[in-house]
């Protein structure tokens, strides 16, 4: 055939939007979606126009939220004098998936990145600033990723927020659990050496 | 948090449900699309829905359609002297992209497992052979796919047409182009040895 019947070629080309979709496997998941029952297509349908419609920003923190608050800031019982700064929301929900963490979060919507003409206006910069100054505010621990972009985003803040005196703290760099030393890379194993701890 | 807000777990959950999507990879897609402009979660919802609820099976073929008959049933174009077995419409896809076939389709709809309880009333078998009993069938290409339930449809396929009086043929099988020998299982060599041509 020329291609695909119209709705399916929409189906394709909507779906090659989504990170790490490529044509197959858009046509994949397309020819999926087409074979299994209607109400399964239309739940589908529902859930992505509903949670986009539905989900706002947090106006304090920045995370998704159904509410003019987030469920963490909206919590009492979480620690109020801790914020630890993230670059997007899933990153947020890899650090609660530890369990380690009691504070409240700071989404900055993406690392500082020049390439890309990502400078700190684009970022939630200016209420992070203003949250910290808001006082009560003991220490932001910076968990931006340790890459080249997040580790400038951090560089940067820590610059900014010492200054207003807090404790700026970031998230250590080493060898993950589980890990060869064999297969580490030098700058880990470097960056692993330099952070050693005392036994 | 305990969780993500409800829609955002109804979607992520309605995003497992899609092959190869687990729940990193759901949870990856669902934070993509609340990022993006709402028209494109809500274009991306409508197309989903919509082909989903236009598309039906070619009341020819089994190929997925708009209309009664599929583009290619309705080509005046095509070969209908020729008609190419195949799965799913997937596969139907696969072999239109070859450029190499003017001829009709039929999709069976899966391939025989006893395993899981697919017999020949479960696929598009009647169809294939009143297609072929109503005449104007010269040859009939068996293109299901060469692993062991392909191939027993195909077996099962061959036994119940080739006593119509219609030519019978089987795609080949042999060394992927491109691919080494040395890496090539054992097999797959078997096959490409057994069905060698003349120069």
């Amino acid at each position: 055939m020329a291609g695909f019947a119209e709705p399916i070629a929409r189906l394709i080309d909507a779906l090659k939007l989504l990170p790490g979709i490529g044509q197959k496997s858009a046509t994949r998941l397309a020819f999926h979606i087409l074979k299994r029952p209607e109400e399964e297509a239309a739940a589908l349908a529902r859930a992505i126009a509903d949670a986009r419609g539905r989900i706002r920003p947090c106006s304090e923190c920045g995370n998704f939220s159904e509410d003019e608050l987030c469920p963490l800031c909206a919590d009492a019982r979480r620690d109020r004098t801790v914020v630890c700064v993230v670059e997007e929301a899933s990153n947020l929900a890899a650090v609660e998936r530890t369990g380690l963490f009691r504070g409240l979060y700071h989404v900055l919507g993406g690392a500082l990145s020049p390439l890309r003409g990502i400078g700190p206006e684009e970022l939630r910069v200016v209420p992070l600033v203003e949250r910290v100054r808001g006082g009560g505010v003991h220490e932001v621990i910076l968990a931006t990723s340790p890459n080249v972009e997040g580790e400038a985003t951090s560089v940067y803040l820590a610059g900014i927020l010492k200054p207003l005196g807090v404790r700026v703290t970031r998230i250590a760099q080493g060898l993950p659990v589980g890990s060869e030393l064999e297969f580490t890379d030098d700058q880990t194993l470097a960056k692993a050496l330099e952070a050693r701890r005392e036994y």
